[in-house]
């Protein structure tokens, strides 16, 4: 449990970096990311490098006994670069190069590329591999940032047509299995095959969902190349990747095969101002976050991480890319910070150190102001690494250790993809179906572990597929292997592996668990009446609804009639996609079923336990009460909650 | 009155196909459509022609007595025939060529293209065009769909030159005709002339109207190359196209001239979702489709096929192409049906016959669910089956001749294509006008005929013209030559044919007709508060009006004084686009002066007129009355009818 | 104080030249411009110069007595240009050549253009220049309409590369001055910068600017040409430029070095439907425009034309540009003209002498309709020139002297420039918080001088910034060197002249007048609830507030305690974007501050004095009273003005 920063000497006179390093050190910081971007300063010219400001920055950062953690440049590549070989540039959907002048410039696909990455990457491991400050490294930065996953270039197209050979051997298999007889779509070659853009209507499903695979498996590949480099010339050193929120155009479990841990990018107040939230929820929580939305990717990415999460980047104050960057709330970064370590980070770094005055971050809050003044969130910064000295000390580490949870929750990157390709409705998406389910839980104070589809379910109480579109053989066996109440939720099964309808109908392969028939699906507009009774009480339901066939009564019907809440044995299934009020009554009857414990939260109000310690965090606007029971011992804070409080306690 | 279906027997195993034709029988289907989109199977390489398959799908149908409909499989150029000739991709307005990967990707002033249609239309036609089951032919699918009626490529460059060329002889006549002294737009020769796209403001008005006349010609060269062939390989058939709905880019007319029939596909949810009907239409009418889109389609086409009205796909469920899908209410597939047969069509033939599981369309119902369970389209297309035979039987085939209506809407697909290009507010389209026009006069219970400008309008009580936006010499004569009561709507006769304002300003060649002046118009914010008023009464008005100068006084004014609904004689003429409650107004009275008795219809209710029959369709959601006279005696159902209900009674 | 028209000869037969002399003149106009965009029938064919037709209009006009204002008809390249250099095209941000087919398809930084430009200048100079009836000259038309300012031609880019050449002198000094360092972003060498496009996330700042600079001064250097050559061919005449309404893509304070006056189109409801206004606002001045739109830019360009003001295009009825095109309420023409005359301007012409009836702006009134009549535009305009008539006979000229105005606002290209590039809130614009900002004087009745940044504010007593995004050293020497009453807007002083943070924090060089640092800044939701409190009232603030560090107190207060209204001696720094009720009370106090007299206006009346000569106007659809004392005596008018009405009352 650490706190870090991200940091840009390269930004700032020489004549500040020991200063800098011992303020950080002061701060309470012991983590440096640095190196990040810097390859135009590595490598002025091709071939002639340029490591003496870096040996000294480090060295600056030693003396203050900092960890660094040194990053691979290649998310920008020089100019020089770009004009020797303009093939590395990626191609968007419309056809054009996506040219130098901000960053991301390149393309996954492209082999110059990966070549020149190779390259940057083994100097600069060769040189700091093994330097004793050296703590870690970051590939690159924020793969897929700015729409960059998919690319359309002639490297793209060359590539993907590899990789279909592969998957299917030969052109005939491949017709098949996208049925390209609909529409006379069939290809005479793999060579006809080109990436699925600029269509006159949408695409083959099945295309794009492979196009969607083979640029994912890029991305993996991309940086397996840097790994394997990093872990020759660096060894025992920690190799992570910095993901962000609410993306998932490549599947992050497979690029987190070649790292160490997991660490993501937290801008809580940006991701809760872009993203699909409801007018009021982004009203109210404009200088919170949403409260799901940071412990939703904790819990994602300790998944990710296989139990090891890191944030690279907090946010400490308002941002410069959403539609509107207001202030976080006094006490809000050190909220989030808190909470990151109760969902189990091992660090919390920082964006940034000082807030760059010039380029297009200038209006990004960083810990301190560029006149260095520190700024509301190096305050906060401060604050929190004394809370955390004292948590290490009384109850120390060890009854801070993590345990699974009674509750997880199948996250699907592929499901998200299918949800996209073929939505059905305007506002069906994958993604934000896992979110909404997610937050049922949260709002009964239920831990979540997240879980990567086909990996063992055994220990859970309480399994939520939020829908797993394909629902893949290993995910069946290991749904089966359990004991655990489960819960579908709807258009599970409906897919098979090539994105098309099973045989069966669906939920396809989940009949085994779930012997009923999907005969029907419907996307209903927003202002559609629809509704779900549940023990008498009418709860309006979402844009979705399905009609299911089944040898057994549904658990709560539609208005109409029709079955919404199926139950066979310990498996449920949802036709519906349920608004909060009807989530939170089948929350609150499975988790009852599952014998999970619950909690009655007030409203903003979010707990999270890691090993004999329970955190409490009151996103509300309002002073809110912890739930803490009377014998609560309160390790930090107290019950009163004021908006942007944080306490926590053990009780045993 | 026949029932169809269409299929695609290349999607499925062939062990399925005697017992799907053996179904289709049984449920009451005696045409089947097939061979659309089959072109990669028919000819898997260049030259190498597969016939065996189709062979045998057309034994198996014929072999159940059912009629086939054979398609040219044109709409899908396989990717050898692109690959071998990439300019044969139409260019989209941004200058992209529309690539291979879904349909309709072709251009349709593609000599290369022309070429290879007719080769494999005639390979097709010289093989089936005698064969005793093949009783019609279906050119090509959709003619347009995906906005692929205009191309901007080198064969539609080269072709609009000589088109142009061909309308003018000289480039100093083409200059005058378009005005190009404005903005020195002048063309030095034909040669210069490119289409109008990518301009830096808006291109010439009718610059982009001869190019939308182009364009509409090149669809109709297109379909005649290949009715040329059907007709000489395959005497005695009928020839169609399916045509969409609200589908205006070239002149559906034109096409139909070399046609026996016109065909539509109706789809009335996906209509009702994504065109212009107001929020709160979508919502009531969500699961029944807008009453007046089904009837309005069957009206135009029936025009369109000079009396010979087939409906080729007709939606059995949800689809899977609208921004929302939801399900029919119980009864609307066979409403459907027989509101078309009631419109005086030959044939309603559902699409599809089993939902496929794969490709596009998998999310797109079928009368049968892709595990060849019979779903609920499937079930109502046996009833409707049932419900015509009996028809057939009592009142029988004579009694259910169509007749000519007492009322005619002039139908224009030049006034749409100029109220496109320069529609002086953003809320004037002349469509979507037309279809406002008719439901005034549908929901008095009034039959309507569509008629082409100029074509005669003997015979009729009442002519609507929504606006004839240029009146040409043949619609004035014919106007002329009646005795109907006229109806014109705002700017008819405001511009000349090769859209300039009329030298004595409109209504220009109306003004034989109405003698009066539009002085000026406006568009007007939705939010602007406008009224007409009627016999004291205020209506709302549209977002239109004009200031008329004339030597007698207006039939009802502006609040401000101005006259807004005119009278001469029997030529009305409206200076404003009028709300509903005013349109009801206007058509009630219009109607009483005609002669054309009305209805008092509920809410929702629609009625049609066939020979002796009447019948009636209740679109509301809720229960309604049939307005029936007492003496009707019902030939299906009663006087109370459900939500999807139907009735019919004779009266005589 | 003249009127005019806009009149295009070649439009028109010449049997009706002479009669449309005689009756402008009859109506009172005395100027006429023509030979805008008729380039094609001047040069028919290269080097073919046909200027027979022109003679002969210049003839008819002369004798009639009007005075002639010649365009040059660089506007509209002939299409034999184009096609015998299409690298005379802009190419648009997506990186496309805009083609011919409209108007202004040419790229500022085209060598070869300029030259051709210059060709016909000296043709037309050489042949007209001398000719008595020719007054004035107009070069080109409406610099930048249709966003033709930026172009990313190569010969842009190759423009760019030198203009930055020559501002930096070497490449190092270009990356220190953008922060190249940042993204890797460093340039090896002028010939790697290319214009800032396609880029993969946004740009960096710094380089945009720079390249808005630069394509501003590619403006400037092309009307350089034309002003050269036409100075040397007609000595004596005036030189003007047309600009538009709420357009700021290049400097026109620097264009307008070269002019003798500046002219501007004014389209006061086409502005209204258009732009950031409130629905609310569009829908009641729907038909007058909004009451500050005309009098904003009549004296932003009277600064732009040094004291010298025309109005080029007046509207005259309705346009056919925007969303909805209403007609003006009857009086408005006659009120805008005299507004304009009111706020200084020399010459009111309309646009155009008559509606054409082809081509693009067919749906464009005139003062005459197509048909020769006269529409109520020219009704107005006879009325209007009776007024001013009268009005040069009583008072006189003499007392119609321009004066100084007590306030001034200080209108700044470049901070509205900043503001678009980096607005870090969606409601954030320069543009808009200065015409708010003007709003709250104009509402006061308080006469407003736009001041050019860095010039003489001398002789004000009230000075307001609406924001100096950078503070020039001139600006701040200007500011120090007055005693006026200072208002300076947020983000005054937040950036230096490269794009930067100032290293002292915003207001950087402000800090001279105003001690005080702002250390944060937010954009906020417009949902949010922000308010100050004021005087004990609270008000509701805008979407934009920062947090102040000061010595001293502010002078009001946002609801949570933060400074919101902070003042310094005689400099006031609004820390907040006030909305319309906050504005008034700030108003009113700095106003009383600097003891400048302020009116008690009703709800849309606008004061504006001209000597001893006060005139009003009513923008609002309803009767008001004219805020006239009871010694007033009119000139004409009254004190009850109706719904477009105007006076004119001298009170000493």
């Amino acid at each position: 449990m650490r706190l870090g920063v991200c940091y840009y000497p390269e930004h700032w006179p020489r004549a500040l970096w020991a200063d800098d390093a011992r303020r950080m050190a002061e701060l309470g910081l012991s983590r440096v990311r640095i190196g990040e971007f810097a390859w135009s300063r590595l490598e002025p010219e091709p071939g002639v490098l340029t490591f003496q400001w870096l040996d000294e920055a480090i060295e600056s950062l030693a003396r203050a006994g900092l960890g660094v953690i040194l990053c691979t440049p290649t998310a920008t590549p020089p100019k020089w670069l770009v004009d020797a070989h303009p093939e590395i540039l990626a191609v968007d959907a419309e056809g054009r190069p996506r040219r130098f002048g901000s960053r991301r410039h390149y393309c996954f696909s492209s082999e110059v590329y990966r070549q020149a990455s190779a390259r940057i990457t083994r100097a600069v491991a060769e040189r700091y591999g093994r330097h004793p400050a050296v703590t870690a490294w970051q590939t690159d930065n924020e793969y897929g940032c700015h729409d960059t996953t998919l690319s359309y270039s002639d490297a793209a197209a060359k590539g993907f047509r590899i990789w279909l050979r592969t998957k299917y051997g030969t052109v005939e298999a491949l017709n098949a299995a996208w049925g390209t007889v609909f529409w006379s779509q069939d290809y005479p070659s793999f060579e006809a095959v080109d990436p699925p853009h600029l269509t006159v209507t949408e695409a083959n499903p099945s295309h794009r969902l492979d196009f969607q695979r083979f640029s994912s498996d890029q991305v993996a590949a991309f940086n397996r190349v840097q790994t394997d480099i990093l872990r020759a010339f660096s060894p025992g050193r920690d190799i992570v990747h910095n993901f962000m929120g609410f993306y998932t155009d490549f599947d992050h479990f497979k690029v987190a095969e070649d790292l160490d841990a997991a660490a993501w990018d937290s801008y809580p107040l940006g991701f809760t101002e872009q993203f699909w939230l409801s007018p009021e929820d982004k009203r109210r929580f404009a200088r919170q976050g949403h409260p799901d939305i940071s412990a939703f990717h904790h819990d994602l990415y300790r998944a990710v991480g296989r139990g090891r999460l890191w944030i690279m980047e907090q946010q400490p104050g308002p941002v410069n890319w959403a539609r509107f960057n207001p202030a976080p709330l006094p006490g809000m970064v050190r909220l989030w910070s808190l909470e990151a370590v109760a969902h189990g980070a091992e660090l919390v770094s920082y964006f940034r150190w000082r807030q760059a005055p010039f380029a297009q971050e200038q209006m990004h809050a960083g810990l301190n102001r560029p006149d260095n003044t520190l700024d509301h969130g190096g305050q906060e910064a401060a604050e929190t690494a004394k809370t955390l000295k004292a948590l290490l000390e009384d109850p120390g580490p060890d009854r801070l250790n993590l345990a699974r949870s009674e509750a997880a929750l199948v996250f699907d990157f592929e499901a998200d993809w299918m949800s996209r390709i073929q939505p059905q409705g305007a506002s069906f998406r994958w993604l934000r179906l896992a979110f909404e389910t997610y937050g049922a839980l949260r709002r009964l104070g239920v831990d979540v572990d997240f879980v990567r589809p086909g990996d063992s379910l055994e220990g859970y109480k309480l399994v939520v597929v939020p829908s797993a579109l394909h629902a893949s053989e290993a995910l069946v066996s290991a749904l089966q292997a359990t004991t655990a109440i489960l819960v579908f939720g709807p258009r599970s099964g409906s897919k098979t592996e090539n994105f098309s309808i099973p045989e069966t109908l669906p939920p396809g392969a989940l009949r085994a668990l779930l012997p009923l028939q999907v005969l029907r699906v419907e996307s209903l507009r927003p202002d559609l009446e629809a509704a779900v009774v549940v023990d008498g009480v009418s709860y309006p339901a979402g844009d979705w609804r399905e009609d299911v066939e089944a040898d057994f009564a549904p658990e709560a019907v539609f208005a109409d009639g029709g079955g919404a809440w199926w139950r066979f044995g310990r498996a449920h299934y949802l036709a519906v996609w349920p608004q909060e009020a009807l989530f939170d009554q089948i929350a609150r009857k499975v988790c009852a079923q599952a014998g999970v414990a619950v909690l009655a939260l007030e409203e903003g109000v979010r707990v999270r336990r890691r090993g004999t310690v329970t955190f409490a965090f009151n996103y509300a606007p309002e002073t809110r009460t912890a739930p803490a029971p009377k014998e609560a011992v309160f390790l930090f804070g107290g019950r009163t909650l004021n908006a942007g409080g944080v306490c926590a306690w053990t009780s045993s």
